[in-house]
């Protein structure tokens, strides 16, 4: 590696592909920009793996290659992410890269790999929406916003809330001047074309229902992390 | 392929990696909710290569197995879309698959690339801010906005505004209820955390050196292309 700072974006199969894409775009502008930081992709190996989505991937290092990140962020996703939550060389690689690391991110489900990992024990944290019950299973403190900032530990919400979780960190770590240039660089003047999300309005049902079924069948193999994770630690009904 | 409508997202080396990801991930969460839209990546061939950023794709078709796709999305980058324009195998699949498709579309400076297939002659069209005065070498009206609809032709802004083009997409395909389902999906509410774009007071002098001297490094063996794109269409100085 080179003397600029690393983040390393932990990828697996089947993950959410805009969970990582999001917040590696922005920190790519940033060492574009010539600042002293770069990201990269890290994996277990150099096979190409599918997304959630038709496009396949292969993380630029391994995981042996890059062992004391300067940060790691951990993207999210369906099943394929509560299945990444029982992988122990990929726990094994966050537990210890997290040991040194000055910022230990994720973005939307993700941060249940935190947990798993043991990594957001007393942590306020946040997660995806849908998920937000589960990350009480492993002793944090659920937080309902974009981005959520405790000690070296900075959890997004879901999915797209990695774009703004990144644009935080880009000015955490390089001020805010950098971050409004690399905003202006990735023309991030969003305009969602109905509206903002209306919470109180919004059927959840859907989505809510989709969440659990991933993590049901996900998890068939593990009946007790999946029921920690369905009652969010509380004893099962 | 099935009998669900195909939206091919056109991937090249080099090309910046959320300009596809944000509208593949919007389309492929409207796929989820089983409804009859698929959308795919296309290239030349099954090679992997470098995205803008740290990490390695492969589409996950190539061409020639989608001949004939509903619509199709191309996106943009830096210099690497600059040589793009100059690639007669991929122009003539973004020609071909545009004779046929209900959507032709864009984002950030993929529109440059639809120019250069000569697709955007006497249409309303948008880029990235800082490619705005290129647009018009290829007979396109540029125009500033989030996103733009001209009979089949649809492009967006740089980079990030492909996922509020793709959502609006989704609300022609599908309605705005599904659009609001996808939006809940990906949590998009977006919270640039230091405020939306300031145009008046931004300092835009960085970005516009960077796309500028992109265009001259790419196209330097295309002195005539990289001229006209330079002037914007008008005879150089």
């Amino acid at each position: 590696m080179t003397d600029k700072k690393t983040i390393a974006f932990v990828l697996y199969p089947g993950l959410t592909a805009l969970d990582f894409v999001g917040p590696l775009q922005v920190l790519a502008v940033l060492e574009s920009f010539g600042l002293p930081y770069e990201a990269v992709t890290v994996a277990a190996g150099r096979d190409a793996f599918r997304a959630d989505s038709s496009v396949w991937f292969t993380a630029s290092h391994t995981f042996a290659e890059v062992t004391e990140p300067y940060g790691l962020i951990v993207p999210g996703g369906g099943g394929p992410t509560f299945t990444a939550m029982t992988d122990e060389t990929l726990l094994g690689y966050v537990r210890d890269a997290a040991r040194t690391a000055a910022v230990v991110g994720s973005v939307c489900t993700g941060s249940l790999i935190l947990g798993a990992a043991g990594l957001l024990t007393g942590r306020r944290a946040t997660t995806h929406w849908a998920a937000m019950p589960m990350l009480a299973a492993f002793g944090a403190e659920p937080v309902t916003r974009r981005w959520v900032r405790d000690g070296p530990v900075l959890t997004a919400a879901g999915v797209s809330a990695g774009i703004d979780m990144a644009l935080h960190l880009v000015g955490e770590l390089a001020g805010e001047d950098a971050a409004r240039q690399v905003q202006l660089a990735i023309e991030y003047d969003p305009r969602p074309p109905f509206g903002p999300i209306d919470w109180d309005t919004t059927d959840r049902a859907l989505v809510e229902a989709w969440m659990t079924q991933e993590a049901t069948a996900a998890l068939e193999a593990h009946p007790d992390l999946r029921s920690r994770l369905l009652t969010g630690g509380r004893a099962p009904r």
